[in-house]
């Protein structure tokens, strides 16, 4: 029960060299120069390839149940896609009934994967409502392996808690040594808003962008740094996408407070002042929440990431058709289900517009897609990097290639691809999760049902301490 | 020709996991687990044990002629202390006669290290003044693998350059793929007061602090970065010991100017509130330049290494005999030969009040004290981590013994210890450097004038760029 | 009708020189050298003595029914201790029904004042809930003279509005010309803590503070901050009293963004450390919220006024006897009536412990005490400054004489005084109003009547405009 | 003996008020309505116009030998351009011998204004170079009502002081009661750029600027407040012209420091993306040190008058004609007299740039162009504003007409002007110093030889400390 990689040159977050990597049941046990294929029942020739560490997407929506309809993708293809580009582990979010137990609403969870996952998964927590149950619940739940919450400021009268259920979270998860993840748009300002341009008659899509300008988000990042700081819980910005957002987390880390954020790729890619310069019903297909912003702001969240103030490079994956989901907003911008299909592009658009164009080193690149993703979340040491004693996730990647994502081709369900047509500068060859390999020659060659879920580490702040200052 | 070291924990910068490592010929080729001994003919045991990757000293000075008088350490007993604490890498300084070839300077240096060498070595290129010469020779060196030069804004009349001799050398320097590190104090202004001190009366050890007032290193640091901003030169500034200072390096990496810094050991666990109390005599065994600085600062430092505003660790060692040797300034503080031993105790203090504290992961301990050195300076990855293809430079330290720094033990030539007496938690159990063992069982074992001078790559600020924004 | 001030030095918030001040009718004629007395029914020789600008107080609550019972002073009292203090006239708040017509809340704040003043008034219009009437007559409100808002962050379910009926309000305000004023502490995050406290027994009333610690302002302040940004009203934080805050302010100003705020005399001079140490029940006598702050605060808020970050020192008099009123909260610390008697001593206080200790100008000291509250609020140039043809507001101060304050002697009608038997380093010889003196020889001597509603001119930001960059 | 200025709107840092003014034997005596014109000789009607104190020009250049020839204007000439621009008092700079005695220098200057002078004037005293006999003379000078020297890091081996003689001079001024103003530009890598662009065959004008780019100002200024810092010397940073030399500015004024800034009118109004486009030698009219600046400069340098970075705007007046003098450059950038003529648009410029553009209200005009130059450098009272007791120091303006500057109508003796054909938004009517009309009806008119040398007092952090933090 062995895979040996041969050749390859490796990247870490730290190093890069040239080696044979072997795993057994599922473990790397062995790197070094001219390994023996030994007991090996799958070798990959990575020669004049790269071997990344596999990629840990920590920001997904698979089997959704979501504004009266369900996300496009279910665990089985959402993993799928996954694997074909390069990801390995992901975290989705289990959202229980509003009022209802977190016990239930993680068994909802684990039973929508069940049979269906192929590669690794854990979730993270959402809080959509604040009771005593919930706050009895919450230090089980992270003895289960959930290490960590999600609240949300937005969403109002739907997710979103208020501030001193938000202050009563964060310091449950802190004693229970959870972190606690945030989606931060202001819950009154948005609902205002689209209450606002709705009576204007402003109902194409491109009016979301209107009902959450960036400054919501700016606010909502502020307020969910300044309560935290009310009793020191660790928390995650999720999905930062502006200048306005970002001075916050600057300055919180810069005293040395335990915050940390993600940028998703889309953020980092994309703009509104392409996406949504039209009235067309087109622009559905890019409408997310936080919306895309202004291109600007492409350059400020790339230099974050080099400057370490952003962390995390994710997706936000929530997959819904064009036709038929999307489409239930077609007379009202606020019917239309958010989210974009990209679980399967994350590694291939961060490479080709990071590495490649010279902008990241590739270690950096492993850093932001795989090792702070583990650390962070209670993943490492086995997730997340390549080493002896770690998870055999990998996937190895040819940066001599070129090849060009289609919606055609593509393994998410949906009916379209932001990014039909654009290039890539280089090709997953393989993937391998513990050992097992799930996509190689292009297509998924995984068993359906293989993957695990993953329990996690509480919140360390020594392990990945040292970044927070 | 191979060496096993079993069973411990190996660090690096990213990753720590159980392990055993195995070297042939100098180099890592194996990491794994259950190794077979194979063709070793060393193995130690490091079950229970943290392996390091060998310490990189990035700032010494070895056999160097200063203030009338020569280091007490040749190249022999320098290496045989740093292997003794860890080290098995350091980069001294070439001092060329100030209008003198670069060339000849570093023969005469090759030839103090010639048959004395233990540990690694390599140099910077002191520019002690200003021609063209030196404009034509600096390329040459660079060629010659020495692709860091080293100015001095202090020492005037000796050693100093002016501000368009120091553009030059920026310019000069980044045309041939060089970095430059800084001496940053202000000349004029220490000549100055050291002149109106002495005239005043003012002789004892502890007026030179006054000479060399906080923002007088506030002032040359300021100063060095403003005019490397003139040519976009990546500039490195040597022993930061204080706030003054650091604001400066902050501010120039906030913007993404390519500016990096080091504190030394003794900067982060002395100070002048303690040392410099006394009109005593004692008070020259802490005499260096710039001086201890006020307690607040190792705070300060300490946190400036955890958010990378500060990036390395070294020593600045400048071993003097207290007798013979400290004693010439006993009537002149100007007179005393500025420095202090402390290339035996980098790592030992470094461990003892950053890890074993609870202040640095050991992570980030090897960052600073190895990899970050080594990627800097263009030693990486041949040095500065332990990965299959490096050189097998690396200790096993056991951080359950508690060992005493002792004047009687040190390998340092120096007939005194600013450590003395000082707790230690853990002990240096072996130091292998290329596959050999230098040092073992308390005892300097390795081969005289097996060190080797290591060329370097050119400045990348592509492999370590990403941490300059 | 004549009034003459002679021979004192006149203090602008400028200039600085010994004149005649000549008023005729209640407006300065005349300044100059050997005026004749002329018409004047009244001379006052100010020889030797200051004669500033009377002290516009822009923070107060007199007779105003709050937390179950109404304030210790009417408006009768309040304007006799203004006056006594040197201050010629105020802003008092409009409280108006939640939900109800903004004109029939300043009816009633008109009748209060009927037959009462002595000193000049006027109002800011508290927004108590939104409403679509009270959009509706917010710029007819506007158009009568009352020409600032306040919003409540505080006060959950009682005053405060939600995020979005702030926005909205700003907007409002905006168009019709003018600023809108908050009360920032987060609402839901104090009704949590309070119930906590309760809850855990704790009831003195030193437990207020807890609820209400500094970070529950400075989340409230960027909050305020944040929204106004989303349409750019300007906006000015009353009762700033803590560096969570101020850090806010200073950076919406330092880029442009049309933001003041005041602190009160109270936080400049008391603490909590001094004031909140003891489980007493006489600690009500200094419950006001927000809460006194840390020792700390206090040079951090000196020093904000003279950097301009902080534009005015008001009072926010909320006066309430220790006997039957502070005692209502007993048993907790929650019904204790919010607020200290302080309208008589904010000038004193001010000059004594600013311009007296040579932290402040004179010049300055006018300027937060009376020229910026008059040009914020638009009421310059007819209050504020002395000028020719500004209301002669002034009041005479002996700087030589030391003086007393104690409880017995105030005019203010609350049965303590937070400042009994603190030193005053001047006193007030006489203080004139429109001309006519309303106190003098250490009586109140004016008109009970007399005092007029000042009419306000709207916002307008290029008359103080040059302050905000 | 008497003047009245009838009717017109009266204009100080803080006021606004329409009213006679009356003066006697020169000073101020009475402000107020319906003066009796009574002994007054002279009755200006300004009705309907703007009353605003006399400007003050800080930083002029008359009669000054310089780099080989003399300034075009002299006393008498330089004066009448001032009176017609609205200017009643300037600073010009004694320029001592280079190891010469401050007390010559200044009876040298003494001697050029004997008899010509029509406006007042005084002088800072340039330290040329450092002696002990300059250490002794500093307070002398002082004590002859100089309170202001000048150091210059740059015109390298001519008038630069090294560091450690500039620390002596700011130890020496600061116990004297001076301040110390510095044109920071780094002498040695001005020098340096200029042998090269010369080697290079850039001898055009427009090469001047490649010699003294920002970062050498920046450098400079940085370099000039932190040696300031170590004796806590107040300085004023003279001529300040871009965002690289503002930032250092804002960071002493942010933390309290002893920091004061000027700019320059043509700073505000020319670029040198305009200026220097050409290789024409016409460019030479704009040549001054420092240079013109990218027209992004502009903006922010009004920005920093307004927020109050900056606190004085000068002229730097240094006139040369194009003919002859100029000239003298033709084949060698460096040779061209550097200055410009602008010592008669300062105000006007300034009015119809900042004033009638909205940018700028009326008071902060009066305050940058005469209240802050008074109370800096200890003028004020007597000067800086209009006020009983002041020097009847004014001019008024009609701001009704629109007038046009040319270089035939100009009173300043150069044969060009940089502003031929600009609009101005006003017109100067009539300027009166000390009571005497200078100025009136597009006339000079005054008297030469009436203009008085103004001793001035010792620099008051406290009069207007308030602003310097």
């Amino acid at each position: 029960m062995g895979i040996l990689i041969k050749g390859g040159e490796v990247i870490t977050a730290t190093d890069r060299y040239t080696a044979d990597v072997y795993a057994e049941n599922g473990i790397i046990s062995h790197i070094g120069t001219n390994l023996d294929a030994g007991e090996a029942d799958k070798v990959i020739d990575a020669t004049g390839k790269l071997v990344f560490p596999g990629g840990i997407d920590v920001h997904t929506h698979l089997d959704m149940p979501f504004m009266g309809t369900v996300t496009a993708d279910d665990i089985e293809s959402g993993h799928k896609a996954a694997a074909a580009g390069g990801t390995t582990c992901h975290i989705d979010f289990v959202i229980p009934e509003r009022g209802g137990s977190l016990h239930e609403g993680l068994d909802t969870w684990f039973a929508k994967a069940e049979g269906k996952a192929s590669i690794d998964y854990t979730y993270h927590m959402c809080i959509t409502g604040w009771t005593e149950q919930v706050r009895k619940e919450m230090p089980e739940i992270v003895e289960k392996g959930i290490t960590s919450f999600k609240c949300f400021l937005s969403y109002k009268g739907a997710l979103d808690v208020n501030d001193a259920e938000l202050l009563e979270c964060y310091r449950t998860a802190k004693q229970a040594g959870a972190i606690v993840t945030l989606h931060c748009e202001n819950a009154d300002i948005v609902a205002h808003n689209q209450a606002q341009l709705l009576a204007d008659g402003k109902t194409a899509p491109r009016y979301h962008y209107d009902s959450r300008p960036p400054e919501v988000e700016g606010e909502g990042t502020a307020r969910a740094i300044n309560i935290a700081r009310m009793c020191g819980c660790p928390i995650y910005i999720v999905h930062l996408t502006c200048k306005e957002s970002l001075v916050s987390v600057v300055r919180a880390r810069k005293v040395g407070r335990p915050v940390w954020a993600e940028t998703c790729i889309q953020y980092l890619v994309l703009d509104s002042d392409t996406c949504y310069a039209s009235e067309d019903f087109e622009v559905s297909k890019y409408i997310l929440s936080p919306p895309l912003r202004p291109a600007e702001n492409k350059d400020i969240l790339w230099d974050a990431l080099l400057d370490n103030s952003l962390q995390v490079v994710s997706t936000d994956h929530a997959p819904f058709n064009y036709v038929g989901q999307k489409e239930m907003g077609r007379d009202n911008f606020c019917l239309i289900p958010n989210g974009l299909p990209n679980i399967e592009e994350r590694l291939k658009l961060l490479y080709t517009h990071g590495v490649a164009t010279g902008r990241m080193s590739a270690n950096k690149f492993v850093e932001v897609s795989a090792t702070n993703p583990a650390k962070i979340f209670g993943l490492w040491p086995k997730k997340g990097t390549i080493a002896v004693g770690s998870d055999a996730d990998l996937y190895v990647w040819d940066p001599n290639e070129t090849t060009t994502i289609t919606q055609a081709e593509q393994l998410m369900a949906t009916d379209y691809s932001c990014f039909d047509g654009w290039e890539v500068a280089g090709k997953v060859v393989a993937t391998v999760r513990r050992g097992e390999v799930l996509y190689e020659n292009g297509q998924f060659v995984g068993e359906v049902g293989s993957g695990q879920f993953v329990p996690r580490q509480p919140f360390n702040p020594f392990i990945y301490g040292t970044q927070s200052r």
